[in-house]
């Protein structure tokens, strides 16, 4: 089969439709990405990757209904999971052998991905149980920036950030609990939705703090990440945590102006003395940078109290939730804790240490927090972070695996306890070429507002798309 | 001052304002419930019952303010509280005397019904902390039925429930966690009144369950509760569980029909092997009636699966929410137990043995109940149960007053933790004259259709008001 033509094609959703309608083979992509992929083998990206028969397969029965692609939003579209996802016949791990089971159904987010076209390649390699927010903490290796091999690639969707990044497929799901969908987003240069909490079914999905946790998208793009949105969100009465979207008269407080027209916005920022970069100047000065893209499309920049923001963060990460992911894996935990990483039992055994009254206590607080920050959701549409303060050597967080994680945190942690939705989107690159990313944050409920300014705010910058040398431009129409 | 012509006077709430507005003075009638109160001292309904100087010095003020009739909804109007919610410079001891304390602000509860006009006569007894059913918890005296002393009142709000049964005050507030604001309605044959979650603030109330707690309102009839929330209802920032009433758009379960017109609406009954009696045949067959009355008025029995509720009831009597009770009191109780009944701190030091899992694990079983109950909502507009499954004497309680406080919490624990609302009626009498009661309950924010519903029920049934000879025909308009 002849490569050459598509060899340098992009992996958006865009181009590849247009590519299949224009009658490329679903089977050329197939080969096409399977070349791509041997060719990052020295990255631990994989814990399953498909066997290529079985995709050309999937490809083929796919050929077979290129007749009903109109009503196949994703016909075609390869793409990645979490491996703490299940997929029929698939082995998911959570990125613990010992954990391991064969699932015998799709999750119920997969199973509409599946029936919307899409083709599934692989399961992907993510910090131990979903827990962290480096990459680093798993026993099928460490996940490689692939901007720069000696820095990480974030976590714990790992695998499957890298994988959207280096062109191998056109988006992935990851998991994101307490950043673990926006953090890789920013070091890879991509996209990453983090959905309202219910918005998708976690249904196959392994746990880990069940209040919190959302299936999380990677895309190259904001429209990826809304084509994928809309193909996989849905309630599900088997999920005691999803939750349908609330109609319009109840929705949480954006103002109408905002739904009515973008053109004119108001953004919430931390004031300086919130803003925390652990030393990386680049890293600060993109951040103001960012400020002023915002602006450049209609934004009116907002002081506001950080404070219950920040408040909240702490309590997750100084909080009873971590009794959340033992509750998870009890069982598992009794009879096998020797089989874990000694950094995540570590952790997840913390949980130990906190008594039911510890919950109820720091639940007041929760909501006290939340109380603090609705005022501040009077002030503005969306609020914009950093999606992390700085990066970090593999090495730096080898030698220093829990302060560097908790760091990486500080923007991330609080948007679940408090009943948000978050897009992280590329924001430039320090001079030694490795990104840097902004997160936009929204109540609940307000995923089209982030996704229709970070498309206006990805046409303004028209950064190269992940880790690839074409634009933003080149590909969007 | 001859009190001769008023001696016998109703104190529902319609009654008072019509006497007011013909010239009958504040004054006379806060004499008049002095004398009543007089004939009650063998019963310890009161723990702190203010000196009547104090009250007629109110009720002087009161008269000072005539004109303003029109915009005091309820002018003149004397009330109790439960002694778990603060008054101004009254003492606040939750039925512990070491725990007392004295509150330099009303609670926001009690602010709202002070400028509405109405009159603080004195602070109830209860079971110690709010917890238990039974009315005997309390080192101020058990409170006595008021149509046979041998009899429990009921609780935790006893001294409330007791004090408008016997015509002491027109309405009283209590605070209802598990039922407490049910089950002494149905022993005193007086209307209860459990609105929905935060929609009464709790600011100023002593904490039992802060993530369940209600205040609640006991008076003769459903249309004088409705009076009394009007004036006390309303969204408090001050409190973390304070809600607002959603928009209609959003409104849980109620069709349209049922809240267009209530001349038809549907009603479920646990199923026969669900109904639990204590083999007190008399309330078999006096719930049996209370359907036929329900079909009455306009309602369609539905059949309906009862087990999502009794297994969220289950779940409160032996969950770790008495961590709650815990974390409410935790530094009183460090110093301080050895000063409280002995049944009491056996209770609240229970939550000693759950752990943060413990916690976590109790709300997914939770929220998988409440989703099974959001099924058998879609069948029915209302849920009609016994208010208790029977009543118990004194002696009996004090033999086994661990049992029997449960067995009396059969009907009522599920409410709050499923976030419903529910209203108390009086519904007839044994042949010992002993009251019985049922309850009607909807999703939160439908106390508008409870109360109508209960009032259509009162008028077809004509009791007797509380333990008094005067029907409900007698009183209503």
């Amino acid at each position: 089969m002849d490569l050459e033509g598509i060899s340098n094609i992009s992996l958006d959703i865009n181009t590849l439709l247009l590519a299949y309608r224009s009658g490329q083979s679903v089977t050329a992509i197939v080969e096409l990405i399977y070349e791509r992929i041997a060719t990052h083998e020295h990255n631990p990206i994989w814990i399953t990757l498909l066997p290529k028969q079985q995709v050309l397969q999937a490809a083929a029965q796919l050929e077979a209904m290129r007749q009903d692609m109109p009503s196949l939003p994703l016909f075609g579209i390869p793409f990645a999971l979490k491996d703490n996802i299940d997929a029929n016949g698939v082995l998911t791990t959570a990125a613990c052998p010992a954990f391991g089971y064969m699932p015998t159904e799709d999750a119920m987010v997969v199973e509409k991905l599946l029936a919307a076209g899409a083709l599934l390649i692989g399961k992907t390699n993510l910090d131990q149980f979903a827990t962290g927010l480096v990459g680093t903490r798993s026993p099928y290796g460490v996940c490689q920036n692939p901007f720069d091999d000696r820095y990480i690639s974030g976590g714990s969707s790992s695998g499957s950030a890298v994988a959207v990044s280096a062109g191998l497929v056109s988006f992935a799901l990851g998991t994101d609990t307490a950043g673990s969908g926006r953090v890789p987003a920013a070091f890879n240069n991509i996209v990453g939705l983090k959905p309202s909490r219910g918005l998708i079914s976690n249904r196959g999905v392994v746990p880990a703090c069940r209040s919190l946790d959302c299936v999380s998208i990677f895309a190259l793009s904001c429209n990826d990440a809304e084509l994928v949105l809309a193909a996989c969100q849905g309630f599900d009465h088997q999920d005691i945590y999803c939750r349908d979207r609330p109609l319009p008269a109840n929705q949480q407080a954006l103002p109408k102006s905002s739904s009515q027209s973008l053109s004119r916005f108001r953004f919430g920022v931390p004031t300086q003395d919130w803003l925390e970069f652990f030393g990386d100047r680049e890293y600060q000065q993109l951040f103001t940078t960012s400020i002023s893209h915002l602006e450049a499309i209609g934004g009116q920049q907002v002081e506001i109290d950080y404070q219950p923001f920040y408040d909240a963060a702490q309590l997750l990460y100084s909080g009873p939730w971590v009794a959340e992911r033992l509750a998870a894996l009890a069982s598992f935990f009794e009879h096998s804790a020797d089989q874990t990483l000694e950094i995540t039992s570590q952790i997840i055994l913390g949980a130990n240490k906190y008594t039911a009254v510890d919950v109820f206590e720091s639940i007041y607080k929760l909501k006290s927090h939340q109380r603090s920050a609705a005022a501040e959701w009077q002030k503005m549409d969306l609020l914009l972070v950093p999606t992390t303060p700085t990066i970090y050597q593999i090495s730096q967080v080898n030698e220093e695996p829990l302060q560097l994680n908790t760091n990486l945190g500080y923007y991330t942690n609080f948007v679940n306890l408090l009943d948000l939705c978050a897009i992280a989107i590329p924001s430039g690159f320090r001079t030694d070429h490795l990104p840097f990313g902004i997160t936009l944050i929204a109540p609940a409920f307000n995923e089209n507002l982030l996704i229709s300014l970070g498309t206006k705010y990805q046409q303004q910058l028209n950064l190269p798309l992940g880790n690839t040398s074409i634009t933003y431009h080149q590909v969007s129409q």
